[in-house]
């Protein structure tokens, strides 16, 4: 008789973007010459730029021929786009990484989940909440049952603070989603202090680090000294080169990263990710990856750029039209989501409701992500700019109502 | 203190292929004029075919376009390709399968190394041995500990038996790697059988599915009555489309399909795998799934079965070749590999030092494959005509020095 893994019963159904949708389709059926603009899921809108789709084009046609084709690729991602990698988003930086701790893979949000399996289910797991939803649901898939909440609020300005229980595992997302926060030097360098002293990791997803403005905010948790000894870094292209439809993204895992056996042994964790994604992963497409080397290219970093630009001045725009409406709103300044206090007397479902009743806007209710969520509500800036601006100043008149 | 998975530990080292490597790299340094034709890897060389090229060609200029670009596709696949394989794959057989039976991935190697995931550890796993050694080292990996291995003989035709004890997962690879063996519809049967009595699941990689040539040869588990509720299979387009480097395949996961709690509650497994895949995938490139979406077109089925064609005459001329040298031989009239017997006297590991050193021909000894393969060797027909037919030459003048 085969037997399930009955963690995932212990899962809680995730309704939040059904529940979403089903409200949007009734509003829109009852108002159906109403145009609804929707700033509520974190994907993309702006195209892929020109040179990586010549480079993807170009890469089509070498496998269409004989002489050009490519097979199976090696796991960790090609020598080309390692390389890459290495001197553009660290050697750049002043950081030393080597080629063999980078891991290309088609996507943090599978890097993320997957990592758990390399460790034990008894490790108590640090998660902030409000949270991706990503980090908590993989590790009761798990079976992991030791987890401990690092609660964001207003009072401590969003800032995961170290908890009073010990933590073997802590989950970082800089810049933060839902709350758009990010740490500065000192406040990061905490985290990696406490790992060293606790032997813990810290699983850091930079995913949405392209977002970052402002200066002392660290790119890479390994501008902090001694990160390397304790963090896994994931970042992605998806937020960065608008790749969420081309799966592309990696991990850096350190060759001085240890972990521990029962017995206290230590174990070079970049071996145990390494033996795991050449046993379950078979590398990314060599289209997607020559279409990834082509970013770093000075065409390609120009014209992501000009995406970011974009996104971030969307984000300018929420962020200052609600203040000017008289909304407290965080994040948005480092990062493509504006976290915004719902008005008194409402609550993150009700002012969804509201927003989307009296200003055709929709928004992500803040409790979908935990329940220091609750009172928050997240607009995100990939929206276009016309509907962006619309969306604002809709929110500005029935705020008025 | 961050405790890894000491299951990972439990892991065989693989030194297949590196072991392979090195020997070859040793013969070539000593050996530096001689051309060494290697056919060991199961990778393909044919080209995408032209169909193929152009569409992922067209779906990179969609990305390119705002009109047209697409950001996160659904985690099961798009409807374009699910429809298409519904039709051609299963339809067509008269098989019916919901499109919402379909999940599109990056690989079969994830999907049969990732679907342990939704299972407890507690099962008991039936494994062939000879065997492909992610269905093992998967298993190990989540730290499954009953392991039941079928022998693959000569005395059984290297056809799986029913073991004595009851399991209640069972993996079966048909047309087999490494053996080249398939199974008639009577044998098959006779493992649904079995785990409709049992309540067991199979897992059905079909992987080489598009090299049957022979009748009452099933191509889809589904064809034997009652396998919608018992099985799940693994398709892929590497083999049969050379997608080795693009990435894509997909799982057939019924909505009958139960599995059991602890308590004998049944669960369904469709949702257990939606759910893992959510939460953990993030579905396949729109671009990649256009490629595949063009393979079911009339030029592309004719383009792609040219490439079979042409695998399937080499792996005749490979069986052909080897018998009339004396050779006892299997496989490789439904399946890209040979599963030859090597000569008395010989062990795996010395018929490969031999083949490379009298003929400069590299194979794959079977010992690599479980202990049920020693003395067996496997060689593969995916490489390009001229060199498959120079290395049968070769073997041929070297047996009989």
């Amino acid at each position: 008789m085969s037997y399930i893994n009955e963690n995932y019963l212990k899962l809680e159904d995730s309704y939040l973007f059904s529940t979403i949708a089903k409200k949007v389709a009734k509003y829109q059926e009852e108002n159906p010459y109403k145009k609804i603009i929707k700033l509520g899921i974190g994907d993309v809108t702006r195209p892929i730029v020109p040179s990586v789709v010549n480079a993807m084009q170009k890469a089509c046609i070498e496998m269409g021929n004989k002489e050009t084709f490519k097979g199976y690729g090696p796991e960790q991602g090609y020598d080309f786009l390692r390389e890459k990698i290495v001197e553009f988003d660290y050697k750049k930086r002043k950081i030393q990484i080597d080629k063999d701790e980078i891991f290309v893979s088609d996507g943090a949000k599978c890097d993320t989940g997957n990592i758990v399996e390399i460790f034990d289910a008894a490790n108590t797991v640090a998660i902030t909440d409000p949270v991706y939803p990503v980090y908590l649901d993989t590790n009761i898939m798990a079976g992991r049952k030791n987890i401990v909440y690092l609660p964001l609020t207003e009072e401590n300005n969003f800032v995961p603070q170290i908890p009073k229980e010990k933590v073997d595992i802590i989950y970082l997302c800089l810049p933060n989603n839902p709350t758009g926060t990010v740490l500065k030097k000192e406040e990061l360098k905490v985290w990696v202090d406490y790992a060293k002293q606790n032997n813990s990791i810290i699983l850091f997803d930079s995913a949405y680090e392209s977002f970052i403005t402002e200066e002392d905010v660290p790119h890479s948790i390994y501008e902090i000294d001694g990160a390397k000894d304790v963090a896994i870094e994931f970042r992605s292209f998806s937020k960065t080169a608008g790749f969420t439809g081309i799966r592309c993204a990696y991990a850096v895992v350190p060759k001085t990263l240890k972990g521990y056996t029962k017995n206290g042994k230590q174990v070079s964790i970049n071996a145990l990710w390494n033996r795991r994604q050449c046993t379950k992963f078979n590398g990314v497409a060599y289209i997607t990856q020559k279409g990834a080397e082509a970013i770093y290219s000075n065409e390609g970093q120009k014209e992501i750029k000009e995406n970011i630009k974009y996104y971030l001045e969307n984000a300018k725009i929420i962020r200052e039209g609600l203040q000017n409406s008289g909304f407290t709103v965080y994040g948005g300044k480092n990062a493509p989501y504006i976290w915004l206090k719902v008005p008194k007397g409402h609550t993150s479902w009700s002012f969804f409701d509201d927003l989307l009743e009296k200003a055709g806007v929709v928004g992500t209710p803040g409790a979908g992500f935990g329940k220091c969520g609750e009172g928050y509500f997240r607009l995100t800036a990939f929206g276009d700019r016309e509907n962006t601006i619309e969306a604002i100043q809709r929110i500005e008149l029935a705020s008025r109502q």
